[in-house]
């Protein structure tokens, strides 16, 4: 495995950043073309959780959360750390002491392919996670990793700088280059979805409102009345 | 697959939903003889909710959500949705906009052997939902699937108009012609379990209040002080 | 498989049970050399639950819950019951009538490798359970385990009057005779931590107050700017 | 659950079985409009192993086999036996014994939602079994279930009489009533293959063959050199 | 954790192993009271593999084999040597040196909760091994751990000594001071089996044999002919 | 999703292909820092397999194959088929026809993170595949993919032309550039082991020939004999 910290990293566009905050993953995702999701394991420590920012990546030995230190000097405020495992692994490789110091730094979150602990601080302090699980698993400080390097993360690649947009329906990777593109097809998704909920919410049908009663008919679709 | 839309089911007695409503998931499938219980993968997506209504079924790919919108329109007051898909899946197949339709036909909430999306405006809502998984995955609409047939959901059987059971411990499904029967053995088994309560919060002991110290014995049971 | 109820057993020492309930389980797990865990499976039924105390087992039968009538006479006030099973279940064996008798002998809270149901009431009623599921799945009483032998739970060797921490993080097991020893050594890292937090939470990072720089270094960290 | 014993069940024709026999569970799969499979955990215990017959189902309590001996007397020459449970289990259900009673009344195989044991013994035998695991785990005989009633195995719907087809790629039911018109199906489908595969052996691709080049185009593909 | 290697262990009665090696898991298991498990997921890496001996046991960190070296020393010939890990891992800790070594000391086999690699020439080698997984993951040499400690292994307690009797259908492990006493219970059940076997290939019912009928019909069971 | 089809990819050395093929996926991985593997439940469908050769890399939507036919036109002989999936899925998305077709092309084996069907054929034919799973659930031909992209395939990155190694032991990926150092030392780590597989062989211990004694008494190791 390389072993090398990537320093002073290109971060995506804090603009596109904060639209993307407010808009949430799903219609991010559906914004990307329905891709860059995390597995749905991956879920946050506690309800109403969301962020978005560049990530800091790590790449890490299973159990092992040495490198989790050495990233932490690399991030910047709004950063959001994102740790992948070269194994699958459910350790608590990330705690109380390591999110303060995360937090002091500006770090605005983290999102790890293992496991976390000290939750009930953790949620007090209003530290935002999402993990594989939720373990007290001590870990060690023997092997290299990587940071800020291309890792995989819960089936998702992740780049140093992409964007990271996180809320209770999981966590999606935006490339950074794409971040402002993405961004303005989330809003206009959304401006969209907005006239569709006031319809449907009237009772519209979505059959009527999708126009979908032709395409039904022509794949073949039969009513018929109960026997 | 059959690809059909049964129209005009025959719904559970209402009477019995209601009964059923307040006696809850583990009374009512203890009353059914101790079956009809969905998977224990299959939660809510917000702690206390609770439904009881006649089911309208979808058979669906997985992935592949065009059949919920022919669905809702099958659906009158009170109806639950249930959906089984074709093999295991997790993507987001319901979120908010689907909810909103749902809910102004009159829709009591969703039961879905797949994933859901937009959970924390479902909550808002108060919209009750238990799913699979939590997902963000987007869906399409291209391959029919059936409304009204008889459906595996979870690892249960589900026929149109049977009634769902759904709270905080899963899902149950009674079948349609022994709703009111087992609303009837559920009330009863509730009532006797206020007393058992009683006498066990006064400290009396399983053992004896159900005369369990003579089966135990002729098991085999011997008790001996440690070493 | 033994069939036996093993009555009077030495419990752990109470004033060691007393410090550990404050310090939690990541900090007696890490006091304890990190050994002693449950599977990250191992989920309270609601949030924020702690508890600590002696051990009454359980091995029993998966579905079967006739032995945890029996073990319930063997509790005293401040007894956690801990039930394994010999083959993986989820089934509910526990609920809330179960609840209220064990409540009513002092026991304060459950750890079963297995499921639970009517978790609605029971956190109603404040009582903690750590489970592998959630399931309202009936149970029968046909088949004979035993109470206070060593049994397996979740992956930990569990002896009868061990010390049990169960916390938001999972649930550790304490031999009983190094209950004394570890609740201190968890008291000393605890007020360890303390400062640590302080240090790390000004700003001081973590890899020059653990003084990591030498060893990354030796063990062949490099550091590189972005191309 | 109900208990009972239905004596005496159609069975779907045999000649349709015959032909199914031959073709396979992915053919026969296709041939039903891609569905009937049971989920990809069933496996046959050993490799080569392909069966076709009338099912006799069984709905069992997990880790009891009570009902496979009252089964057993109702198979016929030719039958399957289909075991399904009312919770997820593994605990080996069927061994030799029971092979060798099944195998004596001319039964041809087993499919069962829950462990088998004795595997060595059954492949010397050349005895059949698609099971979601391998398991030694012990079995009682307890409570009742139900024999020839429609149950759910690995999450299809199974009526007895139904058609099993079982082979190296999983299980699939075939409706009693559709038997023939699936086989006559699954016959031509099979037929239009062997050209197909002629020709995709002689070099021609897929893309030509099945005149896909305008669809892809048409979706939107771009085809680019690398940089 | 403890970290202690404890030399010159007591080994199960040879004529005990010797009896059990012929007789096999599943009658092994039943011998013992239907316990001593070990969890289904532990499959052999070949088919046919049958081994039986003493444990030489090992309490190991994930993705750690440092401890199999130090245990491979105290192995004597027709010893098993039994790895259990603190956290579920994968990772592939043993593979054809250390198989190499330990059968140069005369162990007979492995048993490891964790992964294993090189596996097609631990096949060539004759070399048997149950596992819960195949990986090729590397390992460190960084942690201590125990040898001839009392180990959980996948699911199951082992003490150093205990006998191990695997096969296809699994592992089981039959304490050291009852050995003797479940060899004896075993070869008596075999031989009970013979008669059993002939009497069921002849198409007597197990409904006859085992005299059921009564029982059944006392449970409630009734028989019907289909509608 | 990008949808693009990206055309003559750089594909690594020959030569490098040539040594890795013989050396095998541990030895691949552990000379290339112990990185690049794919997750352990990637299986060969017939034990024995062992390929090596340039990635042609496909990212598909689950269930949904429309991509491989587009794909098997990029291929070159001795071309290795990767297939990623955008969410978890085990539908048999590669049979018998396929597989005619892309052995016509010279492409010598697939590695696909989903399921695979006709595995019966596939492996009179001696067609290597590694999957997740075994399915004969059919697929669609609906939505566009990419071919010749990076993807993420069971847990490892796989940029188009590097060398996938696959055997027994499961799959690692080695970056194209890096193909010939990784042969190279590999080459030397096995020539290495050769020495001190003898050595084991004749009954010295891991202990002296890696001289732990020292590092392991250090760290704490402490031997005593049984009580």
């Amino acid at each position: 495995m390389k072993t090398v910290v990537v320093r002073n990293i290109e971060r995506a566009d804090a603009a596109a950043c904060k639209i993307l905050t407010g808009l949430g993953v799903s219609t991010s995702h559906e914004a990307l073309g329905r891709s860059g999701l995390m597995k749905p394991y991956m879920r946050p420590i506690w309800p109403g959780a969301a962020i978005c920012g560049p990530a800091v990546t790590i790449m890490a030995q299973p159990g092992d959360n040495w490198m989790i230190h050495v990233a932490i000097e690399q991030c910047k405020p709004g950063d959001v750390l994102v740790v992948g495992v070269t194994a699958d692994n459910t350790d608590g490789m990330f705690g109380d002491l390591l999110a303060t110091s995360l937090k002091a730094r500006g770090g605005v979150g983290l999102v790890i392919d293992a496991g976390v602990r000290d939750v009930r601080i953790l949620t007090q302090m209003g530290f935002p996670v999402w993990s594989r699980a939720i373990s007290a698993k001590g870990t060690v400080k023997a092997t290299l990793g990587s940071v800020n390097v291309p890792v995989v993360c819960a089936g998702a690649l992740v780049h140093p700088g992409d964007v990271i947009v996180a809320d209770d329906d999981g966590v999606v990777v935006v490339p950074r280059l794409e971040a402002a593109t993405v961004a303005e097809a989330a809003r206009k998704r959304e401006a969209n979805e907005e006239e569709k909920r006031r319809r449907l919410a009237s009772g519209e049908l979505g059959l009527d409102m999708y126009a979908m009663r032709d395409g039904l008919a022509k794949a073949g679709l039969v009513y018929r009345d109960e026997d």
